[in-house]
């Protein structure tokens, strides 16, 4: 299906906030097969809104529309939609209930949808017809079948966006054109370790085989998603072509695939550890808390992390992981030797089994011509054996800070694997 | 001025690409004045784009294009707009000059523009009337005046778009519409902890003084960013108007600013550090590094910040940081004896000032009816007391360990300005 994404808010077209929703949703209907003919962003203006939408349902099968769906005074998209497609602001008292649910006090009787403005009330006043996505949770969004023509209008916050975009959208529209089902099969590669052009030359000869394939490429620092699509009216082909394209990349790009679809680099390690039955700690200097905060982003981490120590200055690198002053002195806190010692003293005082350790110079400071910004080193102590790594990244503060987790983690799941 | 950006290219209408040359021309042009009213991004195709300029040029005052400018065959932005505008493609011989100067080698003969795809001789061909904005750069990049108002062609590459942006487009523009100069002022205030709605209902009023006067509200969850601009014809006026706006919104949300446009409350930490000479440490539990990450995301962090220990395990809070087995086993892990207890070792291992501690439960699982999923104790130790604190959050575990995160935070900067 032909489709058009509209984003609203004066935020978006000031320049102060980075439109990235449009950006996810345009992906994600492209890899499912959907052609975005346009994209458009609005400020909180009803005749802007009401015209951007005319004119996308002019020429689009489908529509998406994000933000200006709250309850404060500039959200005014249900407004707009109202005026736009002739369809009154209709009480909704399911919203009114809900919303009560939740905790909210709110008063018995609604006023007018319009007017009860700097109340949650307005949450619940809906244009006519409009079927609310996901009834039970706490976010808006809903759809609006026009024309026959389906309309989701979602909330502009990111995260809610993309909930709904992935359980809701996705999912209609996929079943939205039956009489054409074609069968569509997808599968999201998670790979590190590989830049885009690099991936892109290796599988470049896949899409050539047959015109159902369709391979994409999203850098999502510091990893690339590749997605692999597979369209054929006949499912036992589709199945057929899809498990040898599978192979294929697996064999490709293996061992830069940490793992597939919605899975993280976290998560995979964290399953592995537990495969493993082994138990990790961290030792950060210069990535400062972000590789254990990435390993206790997924619940139930307490069964396999112990903890960290973030030794930011160097005496802590002497008195919580036992790094020694000679080894400082001699080498400096970005050496090779203070990487591996920072990673026995972690092990040693925490009790794990694996522990990862990371100094180096994020910058844009600190870095010299022996050692410039970016100069990484690790270590990785087992009961076995303790080993160091150098890496040499480059980019801003934050970038090296992410490749450095990223690669902290990959380390770990390396390890475990054998690889 | 009232503006309108379009950008090109197949790559961002298939979410390949985020979009972010949009999102920093609007920036720049809202700073200096300009309203935008639209962006639109459509695909590699002549249609669309001439469309999308048609509509632009009827409704706005200048337009900004971006992308398609290349050699390639999917750049049809010059044809395109030759269409569209009704402006023959010329050969401008100059440009095939600056591109043998750079080493380029090209033949004598040019043939006409729109055959010869894959040359470079196809950047030679532009609309008539086009002007160069920077002849002697490698970039492409060009002004055409249409119905007298100002349409500008940028290349899609990020740095060569933004240094046009810079050096070409906005000083431009600045000079054109010298009559009707209005003022614009502008600031974005950073509130935490207090919620969209309830800082909405705060400011209503605000809006309703004067019709110069616009607030917007943008939940950046923890946070929310409220945004205040002035706009009047008299430069004195809106300076009057926006100092009396800027000090009623200062008085009626403070203490819950914690600063102000493009800081950030890790920022707003460390000056308050460097301004009372202290240095920080952080023990945290559920949180797992979050607190220390953000911390060491501002650079220079090192000044102030000595690490932090991130005891996931009750067995590192015993060992790590000294918690007593006592408090552990009578109160437990999330409790109020277990978070000062925290906060005071973690001061005492690390020699630090100030040391902040977070200990929760941040779900999904490990929540009782006592302790809830969302029930947080922090710590905040000094060299003349230690003080605990009890909050209750809710949401998903990533929310709770961002919120924990956030108010650990608030609470260092709420003890050095003896909030």
């Amino acid at each position: 299906m032909i489709g058009e994404i509209i984003a609203i808010g004066d935020e978006l077209t000031s320049g102060r906030i980075l439109n990235s929703t449009s950006s996810f949703a345009a992906g994600h209907l492209f890899a499912a097969g959907h052609e975005i003919i346009a994209m458009s962003t609005v400020g909180d203006t009803a005749d802007m809104i009401g015209e951007a939408l005319q004119k996308a349902l002019n020429r689009a099968d489908f529509v998406i529309v994000t933000g200006g769906l709250g309850a404060t005074t500039d959200d005014l998209t249900n407004e707009a939609v109202s005026n736009a497609l002739d369809r009154p602001s209709t009480f909704r008292p399911e919203i009114i209930e809900k919303l009560r649910s939740l905790g909210h006090t709110l008063s018995e009787c609604p006023s007018d949808g319009n007017d009860g403005k700097h109340s949650l009330e307005k949450l619940a006043w809906l244009p006519e017809g409009a079927q609310v996505l996901k009834p039970e949770a706490k976010m808006a969004g809903y759809l609006l079948v026009h024309d026959k023509k389906p309309i989701f209008f979602l909330p502009g916050v990111p995260y809610e966006m993309r909930e709904l975009m992935l359980d809701s959208v996705l999912p209609r529209l996929s079943d939205w054109d039956g009489q054409s089902a074609r069968q569509v099969l997808q599968k999201i590669y998670k790979v590190f370790g590989q830049s885009e052009m690099e991936i892109n030359r290796k599988l470049a000869g896949l899409e050539q085989r047959d015109p159902g394939i369709r391979v994409g490429y999203y850098p999502v620092f510091p990893e690339v998603h590749v997605s692999m699509t597979v369209t054929a009216l006949d499912p036992k082909e589709a199945d057929s072509l899809f498990r040898q394209c599978d192979a294929d990349i697996q064999s490709i790009l293996n061992p830069f695939i940490y793992g597939s679809d919605e899975e993280t680099m976290e998560a995979v390690v964290g399953k592995l550890l537990i495969d493993h039955n082994k138990r990790l700690a961290v030792a950060e200097s210069c990535t400062g808390g972000l590789v254990a905060h990435r390993i206790t982003r997924v619940p139930g981490s307490s069964l396999y992390f112990l903890g960290g120590i973030v030794a930011y200055s160097n005496l802590l690198k002497e008195s919580l992981l036992g790094v020694d002053t000679d080894i400082l002195q001699e080498h400096g806190a970005v050496s090779a030797q203070t990487a591996g010692a920072m990673a026995e003293g972690g092990r040693r005082v925490t009790g794990a089994d694996i522990c990862v350790s990371v100094t180096g110079i994020a910058g844009p400071e600190g870095g010299s011509p022996e050692k410039p910004v970016g100069t990484l080193y690790m270590g990785l102590s087992g009961s076995e054996e303790t080993k160091d790594f150098l890496f040499e990244f480059s980019g801003k503060r934050w970038q090296i800070q992410s490749m450095a987790a990223q690669t902290a983690l990959d380390l770990v799941r390396r390890k475990l694997l054998g690889l």
